[in-house]
């Protein structure tokens, strides 16, 4: 892997690195920030997947996890949210195509030669991260909207590699939403029993997950109607799935949202992973 | 003036306004963030002046100020750099004409009936926070590179209006870089003995600043040569200027820098306005 840029930050250093994609079938590009610890020895990894439109790049400067990440010391990893490149199929809406890949294995043409994320994350990303950095076998995982759902799908579908998951406003309920239905049914076909396995609330009733769950969701989300948080809560409950989803009041969709309880969720990691 | 945004941001409020301005004869864009203390009463104010090629926004979404302002109690007002439209004098580099207003009020054509930084940020929009806003008329002011040339003269030269000042990596001294003597020229003229009134090390050297002043620069900068900070140091000593500047290891000149050293700021203006 290539070492694209690299910035002082917290006493620690945010690197970017672009490396060949087997997975993906073309170069992928993500940020990963290292706290100073680091210098001491190997440190647990929280990994943070982006929402819709985003690159590795919009968290990585906007969503401040680098001053939490640096206080508790954890390497995060920001990853892209899709293949990219001029050879990767694409679609003129933005939630379909390059930087929508919603973290699943596509199986449909024109998407299945490269949309994988799901395998890119879990397999690929996850070794080359483990091989090029300094970090130990030790992971968390969140995110914000898609990411939220990748986050929540991947930790609960591969329970033996997470220890702790949290997410914020995630999109919860996808086969139910059109932010999940319009894309599924592209990247995997017409046959809904195939998109269960990437739909948050129908994980959590199938397999729950093995810890707690920490979930952050703004009152004032513009998007709450296709985010469905309710659909995720009602399943908690009925499930006694242990967490909480926290209705922030008056907090929208935004990186400003985000940034304000990243601190809440680095430090929730940190205490399932130290 | 226009509210063109709101976001919730660390139980405050994220707020983005436009005016008409008659200093800079358009329309002008900034950034302003209340924090939830607001709620109580009016709160002193933190003035954030940018560098060259930022609007109002670079530093709202990336110097991660909102978190520590919310924690003090300050408002913080991010404004542009320059005044902006289709009607307004610019050139085609990156360091001249609009984004690179330097703060200063130009004499010469083409810049003089737009570019007067100086009384719009002193004067003109001091005015419009005052009158619109929640806020105490107690201002600190801090800036980044060409903001923090800006902060420290607009300190210096009204030491009635503000109480506290520091700095990220100011432009030092501009009547001895590159980053000063070009734009000057255009501005205000051949005549140098007119630039004085805008370089920082100068008027330090003229008239000190009446509190302590606080100063970071990262060692990896990769604009030294063209900021100088040796120079205001070196004025610092000489003078005897209460405050202390800081060649803090291995930062550049990114935003991840004043990310990393925003909250020591903000807690330094805060000491000295509440």
């Amino acid at each position: 892997m290539e070492l694209i840029s690299e910035n002082r930050s917290f006493g620690g250093s945010q690197k970017v690195f672009k490396h060949p994609s087997n997975t993906c079938g073309c170069e992928m590009t993500f940020a990963a920030y290292l706290p100073p610890q680091v210098e001491f020895g190997p440190v647990p990894v929280l990994w943070y997947l982006s929402g819709l439109s985003c690159t590795h790049e919009n968290a990585m400067t906007k969503a401040g996890f680098q001053e939490h990440a640096a206080k508790h010391g954890l390497a995060v990893i920001f990853p892209d949210t899709s293949p990219r490149g001029a050879g990767v199929s694409d679609d003129e809406s933005y939630d379909l195509g390059q930087g929508a890949g919603f973290y699943v294995n596509a199986t449909r043409d024109p998407w299945k030669s490269h949309y994988r994320m799901y395998d890119y994350i879990v397999n690929e990303l996850r070794s080359v991260v483990m091989s090029n950095l300094p970090v130990q076998d030790r992971h968390g995982i969140t995110g914000h909207s898609m990411g939220g759902l990748g986050a929540i799908t991947i930790a609960i579908r591969n329970a033996d590699l997470f220890e702790s998951l949290s997410a914020f406003a995630p999109i919860a309920h996808p086969t139910q939403s059109d932010w999940g239905r319009k894309q599924f049914s592209a990247y995997l076909g017409d046959d809904e029993s195939t998109w269960a396995e990437y739909d948050a609330t129908l994980l959590l009733q199938e397999h729950g997950w093995k810890g707690d769950l920490l979930v952050d969701q703004g009152s004032q989300d513009q998007f709450l109607d296709l985010l469905k948080p309710e659909a995720l809560a009602d399943m908690m409950a009925r499930r006694r799935q242990p967490g909480q989803v926290r209705i922030q009041d008056g907090y929208d969709h935004s990186y400003f949202f985000v940034n304000s309880f990243a601190g809440d969720h680095v430090a929730w990691h940190a205490g399932r992973l130290n």
